[in-house]
């Protein structure tokens, strides 16, 4: 039960947003049912359960009204939180801003339409981008929740996008300027809370970074739930970022498809899928390429029908059910079988460059084996035994091989 | 009621895809409820009620085993074709290939498994570019229906991109040798016929064209289902690649939400939806920038209830719809009471630089005004009146202002 | 503009919670961006609008701690309550107990595990129908926000609807003992707050109501955004309650597919199924059947954007909605073309039994036109133009015939 | 591997559709990949694997010209069909009507507006009705694929909901009348291939059961994957068909979320969602009620890339995730952790009533303790562990405890 390498230690490099177990469980309909956690402390608690590193949003370690206008009472409460991390050894691989809570977001942050509410979102990022830089973080991650709207009318898509690339060039030519080692990792999300997000998905997402001044330090921060609200594939999103070197950054966590953000535990949700994505955070493309090698973040939330024993004990959830989908997810690539099945499906034959070494254009147009003669009754008829491969997966998963 | 300018000319731009009127209506669980329409027949058909132009797959007007052992008997039918456009006047804007009907392409086509398949699939669309370029064709479209998997250890997703990438480069390849003016727009669907496609989105799609050799040649031909059929907002997803100037080409169609891809006519789904995509089509971003110039293709499916004279009915329904949206559209933009509302909201607003001309990144952090002395709970209190902004847009869809 | 049949007034029965114009704007995200509004007050102000009814839940008009444990101070309350409710003249057409918000009921109310919370939530909910009768409400509404689970081994499904059915008999039993004018609406949800809830859909709420001890004075309050949340068609929904003698009141607001409960304006989501809806409300069946004759009750949220003008435009927008969509709907009716086109669909054919008067089972089976003679084929081919009749409605609901 | 209660035998009463492993796999975008399957060989196939029965639609077996007017040839076809039952040993548990695929249906069936068309359908579902009964099925299952619309106008409901009825009573007058041991089963589905379908999901049909002549003959058959192409909880609504003593038959599969019908293996989808749905079927309810002893029957396709070994590997995917999903259901509730966590959620508690015995309604207004003396801020504080349980079936269903 508790073996080893199923033990979380910081070497499996987990991370948890310190507003994760800090969620005092107020939702639309209900008001907090858990007093509210300190979450200074409760960090401690993370390092005791294994976590390698903790994040946070500005505002979840300094009140907004601290924050903005308290310095000394800001400067306290940081003094608290570098002596927790020292004290634990603690990671702070990534940072971000809330950008969301206050009423002055309400109609946007770096898209705001008022001028002057951009101008403030500006500047309390620039504030929380240098304590990322001091505390050591990478990562800088922005998670646009308020650059939307419900109404299509009321926002110039050409000109939010105009902006909210200044601010992410500002960012990065700070970060440039300074010579600092981070990066930029944008958190796409459809929608929640307002009616539609920019930069929905993982695809928009990264489309948008190419059109920046410093492309090479923006990335994405997919989240699970945030993927499948709109019920897409959240492996195959994460592959594509990382074929493209731009999966910065991870948010693991559960989701029951297309409704509200759940932020259940990693796997309590589309289990299947899960595998898949610790099948690829841990053994990589089949055919080779790029591997995953920065946090596994946890943003979640403990269930609002817990107390506080039950913040502890999904905190530690989620390391578990990591660790399990990642001994499966070795042995499903170890199994000969599973080997055999992929031969079959000719999976890793699709890494073979569809023209030979040196072939040209012009010699495949001439290529009469590739169409005049070419039997494509014949070839529609094999079989590629991909449900048998997806049976072999499930058998993984159930730990019944 | 048949005002003038609601009477479709080859001004307006529409285009039919020839797989659309042709459709004989079988479906997963029934049989073809209408005769087989002789395609090029239909395009006379279509120039009379007004379309500007006519696409096709090569599938649709040459059958496959006819397009890929039968030179002769294709010359044939091409030779048809050709006659009627040029009786008609008919444009042929855009074409494109069926790489996803014939059982070969079962696994992929582009990013098949099976090596021998991509060769295949790789002929077989050059044989379409270049039958649309000696048509006429600007824009070159790739559907790849079967690009994708239902079993997520089936595909190499960064193998498969690279295939696709391989194949795209090939033809702009083949495009910049030649001189051709023609570019490639793909089309983005998230699943059907496979459990999940690659580059599902208008976003996954154009990140996608950023890693090519020829980026400016590679853009979107977006899908209003195909977008709905991720509850995705379908005007702010061509907004972004518009301006990103990456919108090439469009299909316009109806959709009610999360289902299979439904193919209804251009505003028999989400209506209000659809008066937003005809706003920016016809109107242009609120703060300027480019515009969409192409044809306005619909790409949909008469009911299968409908027999031949239901097609033409739903091929007029098409483009009156359309219209009736533009005068609405131009009649909303132009009522001062809207533009008071736009001011309300601070829409144009965000055209405005976050910067001021000359502010530096310094200047900004400095500006006490932004932050220190800034009132968030104040400026938090105004009111955006967007609500308001929607209830002008209603009353100007259903013609009560 | 402002035509006299466009101005609400009490005889359109438009009846609001005071939840909705009540609403602070706090969302999962955010801090409430409006001061709160005396509801009592704003009843005046719905008054002027030209508003039938106000409803309400107990605790928005009473704070939960009042309610529970000041009898005094809720006295106080209630008598302002009945002095606006005097002067104005508006009904209270029904009302709804909170068994949502206090942490108490984090895990269900009526369906609770813990017996205890459940008996609290009967004296709950006993106090408000009393208080309902007291106002003359007709309808008693019950949305069980939180009988459901995010967990499916937590929740024991029959024993949950057991202890629901005896929580409703035990309110139906206290109503036909008292022999009071009322009845139960159960409003039925998909999930949010939690992750799935009890009765889902109008289908299972309806089921459940025929299990009870008396079923006639049990039905349901469908809400537009609810069923759409499950991309479910809420005109069929209400169509089938209604055919069952089961719509006891309505809840109109705007949602965009499925993703969190948006609560827009009436309209403002999908505005062609509002048409419909409508359509259904003000025209009946089109072969006849039962009418809903109760409040058109709007439950929906003024945006998080707007400040109290704009609170009182959204409520505004919502009646102009309806009573545009409705004159829309009744010309449509009236249009002979329309007429045509129902008839070349056979839709009035439907009322039609299909087996003749008189005529048994042995008839039927006995009669070879029906079968042995019947031409499949020919039948097969007629054409039902039933995309011709959306056409018609578009244009009628766009003003454009 | 093989272990003896993982190699399916007739006992765990498995049992397939014959348009299962029949399916030559066209879809809306492709033709057949596989030659056609002489299903009737086909059964002895899945009776070497180990399944109990086989189910079939009339067209299945008979093609539907010649059932309707080869009178002889549809002897000889159903002759051998009793043949291959008679020699293996295969029930028929249930059979059902092909009154989709047909033109003639395209407008609906027993609810199509053209009388004569709802006259055939009777008749061909008759036919069956009988064949079944001389087979010994005790299960008439009515999938009404084309009983729906895409355009809300060209359907009455009352008039289709009062026709769908009308069908559905002289089934069972018939049934009645004859004395059969049968009972109907309606299989619910939100939507295609009609836009929508009337009795889209569990809930809607049940309900409609209840307006019957005799309903406690009509129950519901539940497909996994249709429930969730409205992102319904499955396993939650079989549990509330099951509570009212409604599950007549089961449909397994598997299926990613709300898009197309997608019909694959089971388990092959929501794994976590199969894992509670073998609990409630293998387990029943923790506080006891109704269980369900009918067929597991398999409604899937087999991958459209599969070749013929791959159909019968299909099908034996099927029946071994069914029994390894039983082994971890049966160890999930003998385990004394989730025995504990079950009691720390007061699972087993709904079980008791929320009245005392001999308690009224008086009684329960007079208790103080149940209100005024109940201290609600303590009771919201307990924590239920909910968490917790999921995680422990997902250690379960992992094989990991």
């Amino acid at each position: 039960m508790a073996a080893q390498h199923l033990t979380p230690t910081p070497e499996d490099k987990f991370s948890f947003g310190l507003w994760t177990v800090g969620w005092a469980a107020a939702d639309p309909f209900g008001s907090a049912t858990r007093p509210d956690v300190d979450v200074i402390d409760a960090a401690r608690r993370l390092a005791d359960l294994g976590a390698y590193g903790i994040t946070f949003h500005d505002d979840d370690v300094v009140p907004f009204e601290v924050g903005h206008k308290d310095p000394a009472g800001r400067d306290e409460i940081l003094g608290r939180l570098k002596k927790v991390v020292a004290d634990t050894g603690l990671a702070v691989p990534m940072v971000t801003t809330n950008l969301f809570g206050h009423p002055v977001f309400k109609e946007g942050a770096f898209t705001a339409n008022d001028r002057d509410v951009r101008r403030f979102a500006l500047r309390k990022a620039f504030r929380q981008l240098q304590l990322g830089a001091e505390l050591g973080a990478q990562t800088f991650v922005m998670w646009g929740g308020r650059e939307g709207s419900e109404v299509d009318g009321a926002k110039d898509v050409k000109a939010a996008l105009d902006r909210y690339a200044e601010a992410v060039n500002l960012l990065t030519t700070y970060i440039t300027e300074q010579g600092l080692d981070m990066r930029i990792a944008i958190e796409p999300k459809p929608n929640e809370p307002r009616g539609d997000i920019l930069l929905p998905t993982i695809g928009h997402a990264i489309a948008f970074s190419y059109t920046l001044e410093h492309p090479h330090l923006v990335g994405v921060n997919p989240e699970v739930g945030h993927e499948q609200m709109s019920n897409l594939n959240f492996t195959a999103g994460i592959a594509q970022a990382l074929a493209a070197d731009k999966l910065f950054h991870i948010d693991l966590n559960g989701q029951h498809g297309p409704k509200f953000d759940q932020d259940l535990v990693f796997g309590h949700g589309d289990l299947l899928s899960a595998f898949w994505t610790v099948d690829l955070l841990e053994n990589g493309f089949p055919g080779g390429g790029p591997t995953y090698t920065g946090p596994k973040h946890f943003d979640y939330k403990p269930n609002r029908t817990e107390d506080f024993d039950g913040i502890w004990a999904s905190a530690a959830a989620n390391m578990r059910t990591y660790l399990l989908l990642k001994e499966r997810a070795l042995a499903f690539r170890a199994d000969p079988e599973v080997q055999a099945a992929l031969q079959t499906a000719s999976v890793t034959e699709l890494a073979v460059p569809t023209l030979s070494e040196g072939e040209s254009l012009a010699d495949i147009v001439a290529d009469r084996s590739a169409f005049e003669d070419f039997d494509a009754d014949a070839k529609g008829g094999r079989g590629y035994g991909i449900g048998n491969l997806d049976q072999l997966a499930i058998e993984h998963l159930m730990g019944a091989r």
